[in-house]
């Protein structure tokens, strides 16, 4: 994917992730935007490692989405492109991506 | 900026955008979640270019968001890194941004 396309995949992730933690994560949502809306774009190398990052933010009961292409130019049909994970205290997203290289 | 750097800095404009546009163009919002959030990412080649771009759309009534950022890593503080434009109907959004290049 492109700079475009990969920026567009973290907008989504950004947005659908903010309104799934309103529901459940009033109070993280509401630290993170007194915060100034901290936002951190890592990678992964392969599909085994999102599932992992997946399962793992799961556990800590961090709110997770998933970003899903429609297909329609760079990728096939339902790719999952990326997730989004949080809004969630820093210390517990750490314990979640922080062996992660940023993108 | 890196890839990662312009990933947030366009996360960061689709959240205060969505949140901005909540307020006063409810129907927009509404059609854009239903229609699968469409998201586009394009460039401009300078800040005049930029401004120009956000005043064109502020005379047509589409919701406009500043993205600034910190300048801890990448940019000087304060930076405006890029702009939010919508959610609005299409045809609107075109004619602001038709004839800016993907990025």
């Amino acid at each position: 994917m492109g700079a475009g396309k990969i920026s567009a995949q973290s907008a989504h992730a950004a947005v659908l992730g903010f309104e799934q933690a309103k529901k459940y994560h009033k109070d993280w949502v509401k630290k993170w935007l007194d915060d100034g809306q901290a936002k951190i774009v890592v990678k992964v190398t392969n599909i085994e490692e999102l599932n992992e990052v997946k399962m793992k933010a799961e556990r800590l009961g961090v709110p997770v989405v998933e970003v899903r292409d429609m297909g329609l130019t760079q990728v096939d049909p339902g790719t999952l492109t990326c997730i989004g994970l949080g809004p969630a205290p820093s210390e517990i997203i750490d314990m979640v991506t922080a062996n992660l290289k940023l993108l």
